[in-house]
């Protein structure tokens, strides 16, 4: 039987300089789609960027359409006026950005302070983002962002008007130079410490949703959709 | 009856320029105590910096002790190895940083597909973190970051060798630049939209704990700790 690897048909990211980790370089990965799922599990990402010769990390929702990742904001915010056409001459010079996400699953704790850890899954995208001009794909990523909170949501609401348009900047960044990191498993203690007596491993943390609270001003004819009951 | 504020007793960061948002301002907080307790409730930070002019966003672990965050690391880790001893010529650079910890307690549906949002609580803290080289800092900012995984924890495992301490950088970032954004509540529909079909409200999430995993190589009569059993 020949052999498959688990790239077959998803070719992996290609590694450059800045995505391969100078430590636990075991728990990296390029995988596609490991990098596709983790992505595509979390509700924010943390996008960081230059301000002033300094470095901004800030929260904001996202959406994945295939090899592309999409960002949004009002036209007057810091990231998104730094980038596309707000920032000058008409021309686009993007806005370099890194892009992770990180999901904790669990606490690591050895017998040793110097080996607790956690279990984690994250990814990092590095690239420039570039403003979204065309409005089909403005559309398409705006869709993908709310389509990210919850599958199914764009098309039970309101597709944005003109001027919530006209308010609303996309940048794009495509899924190039990407990276996942994932450590699971229980501690790695020191053999020499097998017999202390400290309780040894894994407090898995768990994910959920509570009821939903429905709008003050909701008509009460209106039931819960079957996208939302499903979570 | 004298009004009294949030900040009484705990006077409330500064705001600066950049600590001002450009958007939703209603929604930032300088108070110390909102800023801890979001601090105090999150397992990684996202820690910003700049390497070879562009920004690096990492995943990691962090403590507080009072005004001051620790992050760690090996010594050949990239972040560490540009602030402190590591860098160069003995003297300490720093490393300008920004360090975000983000909570999502929500999702929030709105009629419309653009006030689609998140209930969230961020802190962003701007800096330059600095390495610690006293040993009593070192020690107690180690334990603060065990403390910090699993509170109880850090008297109940074995402290860091000569060996292990050597092989871990730790870095400081004073509680100075500082900020919270919150955002709590439901949709913010427009009111023309009030009559649309759309279900709307929130949809909390919840995080909670799993049923530790123990060691495979732990022994049967080490049971598990009070400060574990009452997670």
């Amino acid at each position: 039987m020949p052999e498959t690897t688990p790239q077959e048909g998803t070719p992996a990211y290609e590694p450059t300089q800045r995505t391969v980790p100078t430590r636990s370089k075991e728990r990296a990965s390029y995988d596609r789609e490991l990098v596709h799922a983790i992505l595509d599990e979390s509700y924010v990402c943390h996008l960081g960027f230059i301000r002033d010769g300094a470095p901004v990390v800030l929260p904001t929702l996202y959406g994945r359409v295939d090899e592309r990742l999409y960002v949004h904001g009002s036209t007057g915010s810091r990231p998104l006026r730094m980038a596309g056409r707000a920032s000058g001459e008409g021309t686009d010079p993007g806005l370099a950005v890194c892009l992770t996400v990180t999901h904790v699953d669990g606490l690591v704790l050895a017998r040793s302070a110097f080996h607790h850890s956690i279990n984690y899954r994250s990814v990092v995208v590095h690239g420039v983002a570039h403003e979204v001009t065309d409005p089909q794909e403005r559309s398409a990523a705006l869709d993908a962002i709310v389509e990210h909170v919850v599958p199914g949501r764009s098309h039970d609401s309101r597709p944005g008007n003109s001027r919530e348009l006209a308010a609303t900047a996309v940048l794009r960044l495509d899924l190039d130079e990407v990276s996942a990191k994932v450590r699971t498993g229980g501690p790695n203690d020191e053999p020499e410490d097998t017999a202390l007596p400290h309780w040894t491993g894994v407090v898995p943390l768990v994910r959920g949703y509570g009821t939903p609270i429905p709008a003050d001003d909701l008509d009460p004819s209106v039931t819960l959709p079957d996208y939302l009951s499903a979570l």
